[in-house]
């Protein structure tokens, strides 16, 4: 079903590289309703990969998965201040329900927390209830006017994780936790270096005390928030009356958390790894980890080649390698190569007739395209073979990716230096402004505070902008 | 967080004691929004398996999952003429975004033959692509006015497969495929015995040709229909224009079909195996197969007991039994049997001092409650005896549930007989009635033809209510 035509240069028009590839690799298409996105197997089962790898750091921690309802009652938005200023004009509303009006019309969710604190007040008694960690998984819609595939879109799949604390330094050191359980996802699973910080107030999620975020360097130098965890103090806990016994008998509110991760995490992958040639996907998410291509002519041939096929991916599969045989009738092997490059499929094994002769396969490396990623190998031990280099790719995409956001990232101390280190990547900088001047940088760059880093050097420097003294660091860049 | 009254017994009151446990064994609670649901961590662990169950069963066929929007825009329902009449009383119908009124209204999703059928037609083009099988676990809405946790919410979790095929017969083919898949889930996996057959024209899907279904006896005697299968003919193929190229170059429209399971068949496990103490959860199902409860009084018996509970847990976890050790202070142990019985976890080991002295654990079986379902065993060999015991349980439980089907289908051969009959369960029956018929019987005795055999045998009989001759053996019975 794929286009066969040539992808542009990411260097020449990264959007326009963006956009096709995504429809071209199979991962997505547009919905009928604008904004809306119709994801395909290929992207789903990248975002099914994704689910795993977080569930299973969830889970350890103690987090156990719901089910809550996609309406919540428009009175609810109302009982957070900054919460329904933040929220009120990206809704959906429903006016209408089985052929009536609705006397109160119902919000479509854009994030749970006001329902969950409606249910965490009604659930949580006493003290012994706490801690409280559930996680959703499910679709939120926010009405954007400007939608793009996977980063922004109407209605987006996402995790949504909310706990109630009995204190505000568990909650806290909760929020930081999850913070961690994202970053080392995607280090260890996306081979996407992020950079941990902290929101400045502007940047902050509607309604929390402090906002944590994971923030990544896409190919284009731009920034990518690819996951936020909030600390809402007891704001929540008070407008919904989210209260417990204490130990002494005392009712108490809790302190209260979220945390969140979407499919914006395949388009991070896309824009952080992808090349000239399509995806490249981190074989620990890769939906397919090895596609086996059979080379033949004659029948004869094609028996040989089927059998070694056959016997090759059982023992693949058997080491638990996620594998694809290509064995489409109708086309070549040379578009199968690209058909699969494009799709970022991590390693590629050939076999034809003389490797069934020489007990060999070649087996192709995608993040090396070319001579260079290609090599004959035994076909003893293959899929060892294949599981070490599922290994080494995976380091070698977070090392080229490490790379790439030191070579773009600039420590600067004035303002003309400034404008050029955002042009093409991450300023790195001292920061002492005020909500006025960030606002003015923002108009005059298009680049924003990304984050303060987690951790700060001890002494404090000068703001690069204002001169004043200044205690944090601020990663600034454009952003998606 | 459970409330500790006593279940009403479920022979005095089936409605409140269903209604009750649902809150009671924490599965689920009431949504804000009039017939909506929160489901609780337990019972969404149910629904995970039941998830990773059918899923399996579906990638074994080559099924692949994918992402679909909730909003369809309102034109969509409208071009196939009986699905728009099905459903359009049910909907709900956003008509606000983005702070500003829609040019045109936008409908939840009820069910997504017709974007999935925009989809297809846009994504299939030769043979080549066919056949094309997805499926979409998500949440649907239909405006209900009676709910009942589980079994008819206002949005219900489920999964919808669609898939587009060549020729009829393949359709029907894969439409009775996935029937069966359905039945073997629901008996081995969840130990219901279930009737495989097909719809009456009054109860088809709106928009289908055919609709095969799986029923199953709850506990008192009512059918629940548990998950259905959709043949569409080409109706939907002809409202979307999903066309391909056959091998001669002639434009063909497709046979598609949908199949469903939803969180119904969380209230059908609650009402096939519950009891008067509480849930009976399938082993294979169950969120936790095992509950370890510790007992001790003195400090010195703590240490020693909790360090056999440590050592017995890692052996069962490592043979992939899904364990829960109840280490709460401050309740008794008699309180915990009760919860977790309540809870219906399968299997429960009781270990003490005694117990540790003598290398021994109590092990009780919740399928049968009290002293006889006790034993001591060994602690050499636990994991396996658990193991085994689990295994014994799916199958005494898939039993009883068939031995009470059994007993409550009768083969009636008049009206009175047949009343007697739905009374109290499954009144299996010749049926050559009209429409008509088969409203007035509905009218006069509440029960409905849940379905044709799949299998009939060969020669016909008499119709028990019209006296014409009949080919076909229907169920009847009352239903959720």
């Amino acid at each position: 079903m794929s286009d066969k035509d040539k992808l542009v240069s990411k260097n020449e028009d990264f959007n326009e590289w963006y956009n096709s590839l995504v429809l071209k690799a199979d991962l997505a298409d547009y919905g009928p309703v604008r904004g809306t996105m119709l994801v395909k197997p290929y992207g789903w089962a990248l975002w099914e990969n994704i689910q795993a790898a977080l569930d299973r750091r969830f889970k350890e921690n103690g987090v156990e998965n719901a089910g809550f309802p996609m309406f919540i009652p428009m009175n609810f938005l109302q009982k957070e201040a900054k919460h329904v200023e933040g929220f009120a004009p990206e809704l959906a509303i429903v006016t209408h329900g089985g052929g009536e009006e609705l006397a109160e019309p119902l919000v479509v969710r854009p994030t749970s927390e006001t329902i969950i604190g409606h249910a965490y007040a009604k659930w949580i008694q006493s003290y012994r209830d706490l801690p409280v960690k559930m996680n959703l998984w499910n679709s939120v819609v926010r009405w954007e006017m400007r939608t793009k595939l996977f980063l922004r879109t109407l209605e987006f799949y996402w995790q949504e994780g909310h706990s109630a604390h009995a204190t505000g330094e568990e909650a806290d050191e909760w929020t930081r936790l999850m913070l961690a359980a994202y970053a080392d996802f995607a280090k260890n699973d996306a081979a996407i270096p992020v950079i941990q910080g902290i929101k400045s107030e502007m940047e902050r999620f509607a309604g929390a005390q402090e906002t944590y975020t994971i923030e990544a360097m896409m190919g284009d130098g731009k920034a990518l928030q690819s996951a936020t965890s909030h600390f809402m103090g007891q704001n929540f806990a008070k407008a919904f009356d989210i209260q417990y016994l204490d130990d002494t008998n005392q009712l108490q509110y809790c302190w209260t958390t979220s945390w969140g991760l979407s499919t914006r995490m395949v388009g991070a992958i896309i824009m952080t790894h992808g090349d000239d040639n399509g995806l490249v996907m981190p074989p620990r998410l890769a939906p397919y980890q090895t596609v086996i291509v059979p080379i033949y002519r004659k029948d004869d041939e094609r028996t040989a080649v089927m059998e070694a096929v056959s016997r090759i991916a059982s023992e693949l599969k058997a080491d638990g390698i996620r594998i694809k045989i290509d064995d489409r009738e109708n086309l070549s092997p040379g578009y199968k190569f690209n058909d699969w490059e494009l799709r970022g499929v991590p390693t590629r094994i050939e076999i034809g007739p003389r490797d069934v002769a020489k007990n060999s396969v070649a087996l192709a490396r995608r993040d090396r395209p070319g001579r260079e990623g290609k090599r004959f190998v035994s076909q003893d031990g293959l899929a060892q073979t294949v599981v070490d280099l599922l290994e080494e790719i995976q380091q070698a995409m977070l090392d080229k990716a490490g790379r790439f956001q030191d070579d773009n990232t600039h420590e600067v101390t004035n303002y003309d230096q400034f404008k050029e280190a955002v042009q093409k990547g991450f300023a790195r900088v001292w920061w002492a402004g005020t909500n006025e001047e960030e606002t003015k940088v923002k108009e005059e760059t298009k680049a924003t505070i990304r984050c303060f880093l987690l951790d700060q050097p001890a002494a404090g420097g000068a703001c690069f902008y204002t001169g004043r003294p200044a205690k944090r660091i601020a990663i600034f860049g454009r952003a998606y």
